[in-house]
């Protein structure tokens, strides 16, 4: 089959080489073409809002998925007249607002960090006043890495937060006292069946994932068991097809959902070397209908971006349990280039890539 | 760095799919475009004794290799005066004629079944009455999967068999009573570092690899250490730069050398699954002066062509230790389409897929 992809990043690249494989072809479309994904499929570059253009895409595909959240819904609806579109529409409408998105995950039930939005800085005032300081704001839309976030610890840095984020419409979260950040990936398929990747324990720096360890490790059993429920729980309500991705706080024992992905995850990349069949490879697999693969590890797996550049790699290559993946993109400060994976790594095998991939 | 492959197979297409993630991009010539290869680079087609065409092309490339072993060496060196092609012209030429391998190969002091030259039925006649019947007769340049070969059981064959060759120049080969086929794979790196893969155990089909199981079982250390080191020695005779694949005999515990392939080969296609640096990605590796990856196989690997029709796959698909691999190409009699590799199989397994793909 001929799959679509909205976007043509590092994700359409990986799912475009995760695919190939299964027998598909590819093509993307994108406001402005990456170099991420040249030589891997066609690229349309055109605006989101262009319907001819749009039109003319979808009638080269079999059917449409996308690598970023932030496609607009009207641009999705246009393309589903046309051919299949996975994941849903509604999953891009719920995952480009961060209040529609808490809303949902508590009309689901499941434990967030407690929130209020604001439209003003009279309404940012009183969210801080009431769900405590210090408070995570963030823009409701658009924002990601780090991106259109901020925090404020005294009531006197409101009107500054309140200007830095452009007075737009906002999300305020109160703090969460968490052990640490946790994500759980998994995929759907258009029968309805579910495979569920190890959950992977993450580490930021600058608001940037740096570090991923997948299995996470010291998983309870019974935060294993409300990970998968709550991801399965999101995926049948959806209704969804395809790798699903949810980033979740520790807390005391238990897991609050932070936000959600409608796409493959930075958190997942790891599955390419230590699972057989990747977040990538399963995505395609759903939105194309064939079965999911199996998504058992094989070894402990430990990722680290590479961020803005790229490191002397001649020791990493060395290393015979080392997976270097490039993007083909040009190195720009806190740009996604690549990422390493090392499988089983020895703590100085670990300290060694820690350190080349922390400067940035 | 941009890498040039010629040929525009599945081979090129794997190679291209083990390159990206390493940074790479592809560009592909060949004198008629295969569908394997659309979409992961651009394909010049051109006649390999297109001078202009062939400079263009090296112009657009950092590197240059191949896929098969039947481009011209006229076409090698052109592109060599322009760019650095690996593996090396010598192995090109060793491996074109299989008079000149086998007498290469012998002069390594490798062991290999006996032979002799035939330019005419009489000295047909003659090599066959010198090494006794049966005897196998390819012919010296341009076979492949079982074509350019017949056998000689009795003597009234010879006309007949002449005639079938259409009078080439042949290599006639005295018939070896081997117990097993095997292949030996391995890369060397431009500093001269060299990789060497499990031994595959092999089984054809109508002269066209059907199985391969890597690790081959029961292999002595004995036997290991001849393989390993007879391909050492080609590698290093040869100053070579790339994957290298041997196809040996065993003969009562020892093994012969039948033909080299200067290139990724079939019986190495279960490195991609079951190995961390498949043939594909070594190759890529050594000709891009990047060091090796590991060899070390993580799996017992059970490799299955698809050839000449795509059976049904859901039930394969279905398993979670099957890994199928597609190349694009449309059904034709002969064709290789595709594999499926199986992580350390159950019996039931095997025989499921054996059954699929032993119908062609």
């Amino acid at each position: 089959m001929r799959v679509g992809i909205l976007g043509s990043g590092q994700l359409g690249r990986m799912l475009a080489l995760a695919g190939h494989p299964l027998g598909h072809s590819f093509s993307f479309y994108d406001s402005s073409a990456s170099s991420a994904t040249v030589g891997l499929g066609e690229c349309t570059v055109a605006s989101f809002e262009d319907i001819e253009a749009l039109k003319r895409f979808a009638g080269q595909c079999d059917v449409i998925t996308y690598e970023f959240e932030n496609v607009p819904c009207a641009a999705a609806e246009t393309l589903s007249s046309i051919r299949p579109v996975f994941p849903p529409a509604r999953a891009l409408e719920v995952s480009q607002d961060r209040l529609v998105e808490k809303e949902f995950l508590q009309g689901l039930g499941i434990g967030t960090p407690r929130f209020r939005s604001a439209s003003s800085e009279s309404e940012l005032r009183e969210a801080c006043e009431a769900l405590g300081l210090p408070c995570i704001v963030k823009t409701r839309r658009f924002g990601y890495d780090g991106k259109g976030q901020a925090r404020i610890d005294d009531l006197a840095d409101v009107a500054r937060v309140w200007k830095l984020l452009n007075g737009a419409p906002l999300l305020v979260e109160g703090f969460v006292p968490f052990s640490r950040e946790l994500s759980v990936i998994a995929t759907r398929e258009q029968g309805g069946q579910v495979c569920l990747y190890p959950l992977s324990q993450n580490e930021h720096i600058e608001g940037i994932l740096h570090r991923s360890e997948l299995p996470a490790p010291d998983v309870t059993p019974k935060l294993k068991k409300a990970a998968y429920q709550l991801i399965s729980s999101v995926l049948e309500e959806l209704q969804y097809v395809g790798t699903l991705a949810i980033e979740l706080f520790e807390v005391r024992g238990e897991v609050l959902a932070n936000e959600m992905a409608p796409r493959v995850h930075n958190s997942g990349h790891a599955t390419i070397d230590c699972v057989a069949s990747s977040q990538f490879e399963n995505h395609i697999r759903a939105v194309t209908g064939m079965p999911l693969g199996s998504t058992e590890p094989t070894a402990r797996a430990v990722m680290f971006n590479i961020i803005g550049r790229i490191p002397a790699l001649d020791q990493v290559r060395d290393l015979p349990n080392a997976r270097v993946h490039l993007y083909g993109k040009e190195p720009r400060p806190g740009r996604k280039l690549g990422h390493i994976t090392l499988l089983n790594p020895s703590k100085a095998e670990e300290d060694m890539v820690n350190g080349l991939t922390s400067e940035r």
